[in-house]
């Protein structure tokens, strides 16, 4: 796929994007749960079974880092990468071993920087789904974006 | 340390609570920058000067999950765990090669669940900091935290 770079002046509000898919699996949440988020819950199949979670669930901030690798990857081609300034985040429901994930995301806001000529802020929504459509996150980003030079 | 489980009935607005530290270093931000956030500011020395972070940068979604791990490990030692439904993140500054970062929370809000009588709602602000006591993200974070029992 030919993925001409793109500008703040670029994007329009409403304009969406589609990335590839990502198959997690027990071996991937469980790695990252060792390293960032060493709950029973992310761990352990009983312990997991006993909590609120019903079963192993990945660390909510796997499922967002995995959101970011496949922006990163395959998510709106922006000419100076996907820097982001903050934004909000929610879980909407566990992500699961064997859940393939997706994200689509829609542009939502466009301020042009008063301070900084160089740059403007994109607002996207970036809603990060499974193999049977259903969200499991929504990322509101509040991205800086290049504008076009010259 | 002797870390009594806490409930939320244990918790009341203004509590603070201080984490371990975490020593990051390059090869860390490298590791997860290739697996979740392979752009070059986090990966490459050279383009990483010439870009709008002016060196190595650790990804954003790295902070957030050393955020997370310190909580774990040696935030507050909440009764069922750290379990969010999301929140707001801002990144004030770019983490470094050799921070050495740690986690400053308090309790700002305190909301019993109506539907759910056995959890309420604690927004839990975290402040991640370096060993210059600059912060480099806020974490506002909604936990459901366990009622005591009984």
């Amino acid at each position: 796929m030919n993925r001409t770079l793109l500008y703040f002046d670029d994007l329009k509000i409403g304009d969406t994007f589609h990335t590839a898919t990502h198959t997690l699996d027990l071996v991937q949440i469980k790695a990252f749960a060792q390293q960032f988020d060493p709950q029973p819950f992310h761990l352990d199949e009983d312990a997991a079974r006993a909590s609120m979670f019903g079963g192993i669930a990945a660390s909510g901030w796997h499922t967002a880092a995995i959101t970011m690798q496949l922006l990163v990857t395959s998510g709106p081609p922006l000419a100076n990468g996907i820097v982001g300034a903050g934004g909000e985040i929610e879980w909407k429901a566990p992500t699961r071993p064997g859940d393939v994930l997706q994200v689509h995301s829609e542009v939502v806001a466009l301020t042009p920087s008063r301070s900084r000529p160089d740059r403007g802020l994109v607002v996207l929504r970036s809603d990060t789904s499974n193999q049977r459509g259903e969200i499991l996150q929504i990322l509101t980003a509040k991205l800086m974006v290049a504008r076009r030079p010259g």
